[in-house]
């Protein structure tokens, strides 16, 4: 593999939120930092997904989970080459992010298979929340590797056929996907405040843009808004 | 997941092997076949390769495993793409395929990192050889979709250097390797064999190009040829 090729100038991103004033420098540390994190939970995702792909009752199930998977290789992989023209040995990087993301999925390890389906939905959506509202703090050809990220996921449309169809019929599913739901988001917001924690680089980055994340709080409030569209999207709200 | 977008045309492909008239039409009732047998390939090697690198001694040989594996899905959605523009829905045409595939995987488990990195540069070469061949018979709009799949593999170049290097400070390694690349050839083989006997519309596909594959026994001789040509590259010849 060819770690070391160069990822081109993103395209001219708009910035609708007041300019690049509000952008942070890109050589600012917690660049890399975020490329890490986000490259390791890419890994960390492929893995999960695929033990989950063989939970599925069916065939067809098991290759929807795989392309799931194969596609967060696709990400770590556009990740992997932004780490490495920012000079960045990808391997050593990521690995600090690890005792996070593996705590998530321990502590959220699926039982059933729609259980693993709303996982798979949940997770894709909260990354691909969490990928739009980085992006806007980010210098222009910074976020070009985010959106392009970004603009790889939705994957996870097959789940919500199959989970609204469950829930329909059983007001029993219904209650303990809603439970696991909020369970998913209720983990996934202690690792990613666990995270912040330990890596202050990160902080100020994600402080860093005032037309951007603003307050981690607010963030975490926009994230739980767009959770509870998505319940409703699966018929779990 | 878009299964009926048609597969484009595929663009000018040369026949060095003498004009279009050694093709078979377009409509031979065994490119389905064939397209069906790679495709379920392709997903028996996404599932086999992320076991394997699960044995990988650290994350950066689990993460090359992996690349692979997701690299695999992407012939696979190739494949179905294929198959869709042909009307054929894929999963049950390409379940038919799955114990052979499956047999070869569980004759040919392997025990350490080494064996798992052998079998898959060995497996990968193997689908391109034959990829390659099998491309020379058909239609220019089909042989598109099989150099498409074949112009995305060669994720395997990370085995050599590994491999290389064990087999050069380890003789018995050697011997231990060279035995287990003949017996992965040797697997594929019976089982190619096998699909060939249970499926007349594949024999014909592969015994009607004249400029093409020719007899069966040449292919696998010329298989066998190629296998060696690799056994060098590894150090195990």
């Amino acid at each position: 593999m060819n770690v070391s090729q160069p990822v081109p100038a993103a395209e001219g991103v708009t910035d609708a939120a007041g300019g690049s004033s509000s952008r942070v420098p890109s050589d600012h540390p917690g660049i890399s930092e975020l490329f890490a994190l986000l490259a390791y939970g890419e890994v960390a995702a492929f893995f999960r997904l695929t033990d989950e792909a063989r939970m599925a009752p069916d065939l067809r199930g098991r290759i929807n989970m795989a392309g799931m998977a194969a596609a967060e290789m696709g990400h770590y992989e556009l990740l992997r080459d932004a780490l490495a023209a920012r000079g960045v040995d990808v391997v050593p990087a990521i690995t600090r992010y690890a005792p996070a993301l593996e705590n998530y999925h321990r502590l959220t390890t699926p039982s059933t298979w729609l259980e693993a389906l709303v996982k798979a939905y949940v997770g894709d959506a909260m990354a691909a929340d969490f990928y739009l509202e980085i992006a806007d703090v980010l210098p222009d050809e910074v976020a070009g590797v985010v959106r392009a990220v970004l603009s790889e996921t939705g994957h996870s449309q097959f789940v919500v056929a199959e989970v609204r169809q469950a829930v329909m019929s059983s007001g029993r599913q219904r209650s303990r996907l809603a439970l696991w739901s909020r369970r998913l988001l209720g983990e996934a917001t202690t690792q990613a405040q666990y995270v912040l924690a330990e890596h202050d680089e990160l902080v100020e980055l994600v402080l860093s843009g005032p037309g951007g994340l603003g307050q981690v709080a607010d963030f975490f409030g926009r994230l739980q808004r767009t959770h509870d569209d998505r319940m409703r999207q699966l018929g779990l709200a």
